[in-house]
């Protein structure tokens, strides 16, 4: 039976999931969840996840959320994953470990991210926050200079001095590339400054290449589309005189 | 070597490390590092822990952060600690990955936490924050609602309907055990309603005593410290006869 992958690609986590699985030519089915119809809270999804949360899978009878899950959980199950990914490694694997987590405990993400309070919420009809924004850069910066100072610190290419991607890299990644929706100018302004993370970023691409960017042009294109909605505002606002009003929601 | 846990047991992902220890009888060394006096930003700990957070290990010279990547590390590195507590099953083990991973995506926590807002922030010179502790208020109980609903569902006593604790078990328990810092009437409000989270939170301390309630026993104190800081403040206003100002930072 064909693995089954409830995701959306505006998703990060989702991305991540279907990443892995191209790379490692495991077959799936793509069972589209979309966001923006709330289908995730649809009772027949309920069925699938209860959680109602997006990517989860099935395999077979087997049903998992939780995509550094999943991620461990495709590494362990399918034949020949190849070991960097998830190192069978008792050290190895425990820093693999700290990194998948210190991700979910410290890099701020997801409705408490930069990128969310600066572009994402107003597409979902939230106010602009410029406060929450200016908040969550602070901390965003913060965790960009660890990762520069601390996980890229040795020798290898990719995170913890490894020679070869594991899922930290591939979610770590995933999750920072999601700074792609903002404009040029801010995306210079807060990566510019860490080298070696955009070294990281362009080895990460690279070593997943096609796959991580054909899955990720998926927010290239919703880029693409804020940028239109911008231009659209703006001629508007340059038209009637007025700026746009800039409200927070905290 | 014994093992060394650099921790303060003010913090709840410390003292879930601790609690594993005694559980399994894992020696270790307690090395105090002081939250309160920001020793976890000093140079020296910084050679432990670059990330400077707390709890981390080092065993031999191994080092190592992120309480759930100690907990895994610690249930495969050390012999004899019983299967129930990290399953080596495949899809045992995913399910319990899965489940330590929706706390960290999605059960709100440290200093986004309504025990947070409510509580803990005042003691650290933050001002009251009543909007964010509402709006946190509304995410911890659907998250107590999910724990009820989906992760108790089953018939055995612990999580995912087993009949022994996991990591998962120790993690989410002591995180929900934040909770008591809390004065008995929001306690009650709360948790209250989630009959079966309060009995899975029972056999929890049950199946782990007496070490759980020991080690908690940290958070018992701080609540009688906090209660004698309120009615401090409480006699003061009813001898001024003034409400105490509440803030909002946000």
């Amino acid at each position: 039976m064909t693995l089954k992958l409830y995701v959306d690609r505006m998703s990060q986590a989702c991305r991540e999931v279907i990443i892995f699985c191209k790379l490692n030519g495991i077959n799936f089915e793509e069972v589209h969840i979309d966001l923006s119809k709330r289908q995730q809270l649809s009772p027949e999804y309920r069925e699938i996840n209860p959680i109602r949360q997006i990517p989860a899978i099935m395999d077979g009878r087997f049903k998992l959320s939780e995509s550094h899950a999943i991620l461990r959980y495709l590494a362990c199950a399918f034949p020949r994953i190849a070991d960097h990914w998830y190192p069978a490694d008792l050290y190895k694997r425990a820093k693999v470990e700290s990194v998948l987590d210190w991700q979910r405990t410290t890099f701020p993400r997801g409705p408490g991210s930069y990128v969310f309070y600066s572009v994402l919420g107003t597409t979902v009809g939230m106010p602009l926050n410029t406060k929450a924004a200016a908040r969550t850069e602070k901390n965003l910066i913060a965790s960009l200079a660890l990762i520069e100072s601390v996980w890229l610190q040795k020798k290898g290419r990719f995170l913890l001095g490894s020679d070869q991607p594991s899922i930290a890299d591939l979610s770590l990644a995933c999750e920072i590339m999601e700074l792609e929706v903002l404009d040029d100018k801010d995306h210079e302004r807060i990566l510019g400054p860490f080298k070696r993370v955009l070294k990281w970023l362009d080895d990460t691409k690279n070593a997943m290449a096609p796959h991580f960017e054909e899955v990720q042009s998926t927010l290239s294109n919703y880029k693409e589309k804020v940028q239109k909605q911008r231009n659209a505002v703006g001629s508007k606002i340059t038209q009637s005189g007025r700026k746009p009003v800039l409200q927070s929601k905290m």
